[in-house]
């Protein structure tokens, strides 16, 4: 195993102070949001827990045969394999330890008080519900994703395995008689009307949902850093989008119109509460978006540390569930799953140009990951070798791609048959589009196209959503 | 691997269209208590899916190095390990999807309308709260089980493992300002008076629980069934208590008097509430403990088919944990703990034996299964050897349980000095006192123990208890 990276302890003494303020902060006196800090806090604590606990159970790790060995490098030492796990851990722990703060009326009370003036509270139960199932979907992912990394479950049919992650979630979303109802854009209205109800589609579009997640994270992987990093960005756009609808105190305000947005969309919008326009309901699904989302920004964040290139530790299969599982959860509970899936659009991309591989039109070897030329150290795209030859379908399809600048092909110089094809994925093809490069560099153009996705997103949503939907937002 | 045990197929048939029958009841006509029926048909689909996986998995579990060594045959062939796991998957993942049978208003309202004649019915998020933080518990405890397996832990360091698993538990308790609240037993009152309110010493109480239950199965292992038998054993007399306090139509009551009920106890009930005299809580809160128990007996049985000896499957930490984890869980949500705890009589005096080798007074080998001659194939109690001489604590214990007759010594024939002593198990205990006997005779005999035991604890409760409480119970 190669020795750990050493962390700077000034990290632990600098950060365990702010953790402690902001879980300290509202206890001292009533601040909006009270909850909000504490996750702050618990989010510090999250990150120097993921920080320090990866090398620590590293050797634990090795011996209990959970290590892999970096294909991309020459050396083949074993490395920690299946740490997502420490990362699930941390991040489940800290949302549990985190409920009294969320929903105890004795911690929040006074100050929901003072806010909205009246003094009958509820006790949010429908909430906690909706939290617990939340985290039920998660522990049972991470359950899952490692027995995949023990157990070592094909691909093929581990692909449905984040369905069975969804079930908590989708039987308490029944059992509170959840809204199965969406928004249908302006342009279809003619036809159905402004409400739809889908039904027992609306389900089966959940879990789906979080299929996708889960699945787009784990084939997008193989590099040093490639699944955390997505995650992490997903992460931090989630919560940029978060923010925008929290009642902000005027002097910290975002300023909306470099999103793109419309004049109109901010006509009539209460100030005070962001683009929530003073609806509570709007504000709770999206502090409970963030109360999900900051602590998974510190685990991604401690973990890549560990995990940048070239890798002390490897993620796994459990990384990928946990992550792409609590993506599909905020998306599902605070209901915003069509701007979540705007922030997938390099894993959208991935899987589209994936498809025929998965869906076996062309051959699809164990491995995808780009080839390395150990004498410079420069990764290029790798091939699928064609043992027989493409049928009429997989070459019409591969000679579109290639025309499309999405693959390279090597066909036979007489008859013209495709011998060979760039493996279909977002990796290869930034190998193809900008040359062969190094790793690391590989995985901060990958990283750069998910920021630009994310950009990308927050133009549409906030932008062009105007145009086939009206403030009527669900 | 030895060949699993064969499935006689009527099991199949003949089990399906029983267990769908209690599934479909509901629909069909209106039923007191709707759930119940669900519950039991569920169970059985648990049964049958446990018989069913543990077998179809073996292979998997062995190719992933979970496998063990049945340290009293002579057949060295590995056994499939750690498969308490699949026990676990199935338990929890029927207990989720019962979750809008329970739950749902949709699917029990007009029931309920029937039953308590108001139209207004509230929904049940209390419990659902409740329900979704007793599975994240079971769900933290099989993960943590599980790692326990392939990290394989210290049992020094894993005895504290259990609290981490309650904390869902606590944590939701403490959101729902749970009671915290006890009655004291009548000769204290004087002291104390009637409730005394225990505040953090409950979650204490609480915490503690759950490791004692787990715990306590984890150091009665060794021979074939002896973990999921007393598991079984257990979630029997909690359903037989729990039946109790069901509201039977007259035509099917148990006989209360049997039990050492003194007949003052019945007087003022009502009687179509069984014990609840008519309390809608005390109802639920055993309905609740049903919902857990049921699916727990069906399966301990499946997997108890594949582990009686000679065992096809062993459980590993895995079952203790999650078993564990479910009794502390229906004793603390549906406040009866007190009696849960009369239950595990073998366990609290299994425990108290082996406090001398637990806290290092007595030398404690790796193992301390009893001993077998393979030429009678019998057990003989197994010994703790004295590589130095014992101290003038652990003599002295070691001589006062001797004359108790709960161990046998070896002492030196001049000075005297304890050269060796029976290791202080239940199992020792039971060869010691029996005589040798076979693998599958001790076993039986330590079930016959947890009979006994729960025998008593039933008088003990409903015969003994209105000697220090009186109606006034929790």
């Amino acid at each position: 195993m190669p020795p750990p990276r050493p962390l700077p302890s000034v990290l632990l003494f600098g950060l365990i102070p702010v953790a402690a303020w902001f879980v300290v902060r509202p206890f001292i006196e009533p601040v909006p949001l009270p909850a909000l800090y504490t996750s702050i806090g618990f989010s510090i604590f999250a990150l120097l827990a993921t920080l320090y606990i990866i090398p620590a159970v590293g050797p634990a790790f090795i011996k209990a045969n959970l290590k892999g060995i970096d294909l991309l490098k020459t050396d083949k030492t074993p490395v920690p394999e299946s740490q997502g796990l420490v990362c699930a851990a941390v991040y489940i722990l800290f949302l549990i330890l985190f409920i009294p703060f969320a929903f105890s009326d004795s911690i929040s009370n006074s100050t929901k008080k003072t806010r909205e003036g009246i003094s009958v509270i509820e006790f949010p139960h429908h909430q906690l519900s909706v939290y617990l199932s939340s985290l039920l979907s998660l522990l049972i992912a991470t359950l899952l994703g490692f027995l995949d990394d023990v157990f070592d479950i094909r691909w093929r049919h581990k692909i449905p395995i984040p369905i069975i992650a969804s079930i908590p979630l989708l039987m308490v979303y029944y059992a509170e008689r959840g809204n199965t109802h969406v928004v249908v854009p302006i342009p279809l209205r003619f036809l159905f009307g402004t409400l739809v109800n889908l039904g027992p589609l609306y389900y089966i579009y959940m879990s789906l949902l979080s299929t996708f997640a889960t699945n787009s994270f784990n084939i997008l992987a193989g590099i040093n850093g490639s699944e955390v990093s997505q995650a992490l960005i997903i992460a931090i756009s989630v919560i940029l989008n978060d923010l925008l609808y929290l009642p902000w105190p005027l002097d910290f305000r975002i300023p909306l119109h470099l999103l793109g947005n419309r004049a109109d969309v901010e006509v009539g919008g209460v100030w005070s509460a962001g683009m929530a326009y003073g609806s509570q309901e709007l504000v709770e699904r999206h502090l409970f978006s963030l109360y999900f989302m900051l602590p998974m920004v510190a685990v991604c964040a401690g973990f890549m540390y560990h995990n940048w290139y070239p890798a002390r530790a490897f993620p796994g299969d459990t990384l990928c569930y946990v992550t792409g599982m609590a993506f599909a959860v905020v998306g599902i509970q605070a209901h915003f799953s069509k701007t979540l899936l705007l922030f997938f659009i390099p894993q959208i991309f991935n899987f589209l140009l994936s498809c025929p591989q998965l869906f076996g039109l062309v051959p699809c070897p164990r491995h995808r990951v780009p080839r390395i030329d150990h004498d410079t150290n420069l990764l290029h795209p790798s091939k699928a070798l064609f043992m027989r030859p493409p049928t009429n379908l997989s070459t019409l399809i591969l000679k579109t791609l290639s025309a499309l600048g999405l693959t390279q092909l090597t066909t036979h110089p007489s008859n013209g048959t495709i011998l060979e094809a760039n493996n279909l994925t977002i990796l290869n093809f930034f190998l193809l589009r900008l040359g062969p490069m190094n790793e690391k560099r590989l995985v901060q153009v990958l990283m750069c196209s998910q920021v630009a996705g994310s950009m990308f997103a927050f133009t549409v949503r906030y932008g062009l959503a105007g145009l086939v939907y009206d403030g009527n937002r669900r």
